[in-house]
């Protein structure tokens, strides 16, 4: 088991199953001392930016609360913001300026390896909030912490991950987590156009995930865990096009007749209409609770990075 | 009187003279506190999520400074953020998000209804920020706080409400919240496309306060209190009509001319030219002081609210 | 030795090179305790109004760090929100309200004297965050900090100005502060429609400092400082006089063929490409320990003007 304090958070590849194990024990705690109102101050004195080139409310909102939960301060921008901070400057530039004031920094931008570089660059710890199409390391490790939390661990399970699956940052994320496990089956549900692209299909099957494609009307029966995403209108050349597919990739009611009773069903979030109000109310909706469990994730993150 | 701990904070008139005077009695001592450097950080460890949908300053920095004050974080976004906040999201899906996050809610919202609508959704207290045109409960609780450190308490007491009171929600809540309390005569100062809607006319009526249609120069001399609001150009289909109404919902030096020395200016700010500059050296102007006391009547409410 | 409590920070012209001393030392033990991990929250309970009505990324979020390190809090706007903040109101009802709120408020203003402006309306300490062409005093602070930093002092040393010293307000404080001291030499480089302002010119004359205009080439060897700034295209109204212009004004390797060992280069930042990366790791390269060191002379002038 590596060394957690100091440690950059680039991509979920970089951890082992007993690192993961470490901060979801670590998230318990947070998540015990959250219910019942007795979190310590450990990151009291501690400054954590968080640098958005991109949107995010999720993200952005979930580490600002973990880190004030802690006694840390934030300090950043948004991407609003980032517009006038980018005028000209080199990310390097300002990653510099950033670890020259902050004990961590937490990026989110809209290209392939910018956290990476960022760490490259950076003294301090460097968190990758979502760059590029393909990694989201904290959005993975709370999605396989609130499946932990419904099943008792990943083994086993038979996973579906729907909708957007070449763009979205968040459903790569899941899958490649996913392979660290030892699920049963893993069907991968989406439009031909937004298949997987193929670097991840060969991460996939080189690390020997179970993984096949599937239609969702299929495979619903024997899901344990439905991961949904959003499928946006733009990704489509042929507006009617979309307006044909997307009733495939919509979870309703209906969709889930014949559904196991312990199905859980899975979203990044935000949704637009992906998944039908009528399910909230359901057994099967942990959409809900797995947003709120991005706190305690992201406070355990902290307080192990931050040596806490 | 009802418990304030956990308590939504909708309209003004979901609260009581006893209820209000309670946290008028909290704010007192805030005042004190603040003034001998002595407030404890009773809410530390707390968050309070900052929803503000629309723009807004002096309600946004007066919340955020009254929950610093007492050692509690904020986190939040403001309107110009909210844009990619609510791309797409319902506002449901948000307030879930706040509300795994925070321990109360401060909704600004230009549709009317928001906040109840957000304090349905959501485990923890909202409070309204102002949301449609009608509430505002948090300016109403410091116009009436200021006023009852200018004349002692709302009882008896001549007040003008001028400007626009048809479309603002400062000047409806503040007469809302005046069929609290029994004032002698409430007249109401606005050109004819400006006055109040009919449900609120109603409602003042159903409750009996003694109000009726004024012009300033007639009432000036009666009044005890005078609430200024901006009469917005927008407001007229015909800018002449506006040029030649405005003369006559200006506050000026001449205005006053004959005004009792005890007469107060109320006015919830921003201000561009309904008050002339002339009047904030009288002893009429207590504009500021109003504005000031944005900070310990939240400071209290956030710490009845949250149960400090 | 004037009282640092309580005070106005306006120009940098307002001190004396004792009151400079007395925040250089109060820095070097704010450095001290950083590194060490054992800053006290000698702040905690203030409150620090940010009001940047004009962008700025390292300045505000250096504030905004060295009150946090100190335990106290910020509230405030950036100049995105700024556009609704400025939405008629005046500044003076901008600078009252903040008052009212905030300890202390750091303003940033396009528009010269506008931080005087508000030092005569607000009660607390107002800190220029750069007004105008002409003031940034804390960017001169940190300037002088890094240079005794690195030479033990300014007196004696030979200093080159480079880039747009007519506009550019850090080059102008930079050249006003130096009027302090009694460095051997000081070079101004700028092309001819970027030299500095009749006024600046004889503030520097009439207090004696030793002044030429100069480029860069002929000088580079004498140097024990160089300042570099940046030149906006958009000051030419012909783009190609400003193609032809800039490569005199650009730093390279080769531009630093025969300088002293131990010239040290200064920069505001952010750069875009006036000097180029490659210096970035050559030991004259002092531009990014001068950024960080924008923290410790804000924590020093914070701790100082609110008298912790």
């Amino acid at each position: 088991m590596a060394e957690w304090r100091g440690r950059d958070v680039i991509s979920i590849l970089d951890f082992t199953r007993d690192d993961l194990e470490t901060l979801f024990e670590e998230a318990d705690r947070m998540k015990r001392a959250l219910r019942e109102g007795r979190v310590r101050r450990v990151l009291e004195g501690k400054i954590v930016a968080l640098a958005f080139f991109e949107p995010s409310t999720r993200t952005r909102l979930s580490f600002e609360t973990a880190a004030k939960r802690l006694g840390a301060e934030t300090i950043g921008f948004t991407s609003e913001e980032a517009i006038s901070v980018a005028k000209g400057e080199n990310l390097a530039d300002t990653i510099r300026m950033l670890d020259g004031y902050a004990d961590a920094i937490v990026l989110r931008h809209r290209f392939e390896g910018a956290a990476l570089f960022a760490a490259e660059i950076a003294e301090h710890p460097v968190i990758n909030g979502g760059d590029g199409r393909q990694h989201h390391p904290t959005q993975a490790m709370l999605d396989l912490y609130t499946i932990r939390e419904a099943h008792g661990g990943v083994d086993g399970l038979t996973i579906g991950v729907l909708g957007d699956l070449r763009y979205g940052r968040a459903a790569t994320s899941f899958i490649l987590a996913l392979t660290l496990y030892k699920p049963r089956r893993v069907y991968l549900i989406s439009p031909p156009a937004l298949e997987p692209r193929r670097e991840v299909l060969m991460d996939v099957e080189e690390r020997g995930l179970p993984a096949a494609k599937a239609s969702l009307e299929d495979v619903i029966e024997e899901l344990d865990v439905l991961y949904v995403t959003r499928i946006q209108k733009e990704r489509f050349p042929d507006p009617e096009e979309y307006e044909r597919v997307r009733g495939a990739y919509r979870v309703t009611p209906s969709t889930l007749r014949g559904a196991k009773r312990s199905l859980i069903i899975l979203h990044p979030l935000p949704r637009v209409d992906e998944i039908d109000p009528r399910v909230d109310s359901t057994p099967h909706a942990w959409y809900f609770r797995q947003a709120r469990n991005g706190v305690p994730i992201r406070m355990a993150l902290l307080s192990l990075v931050l040596g806490a």
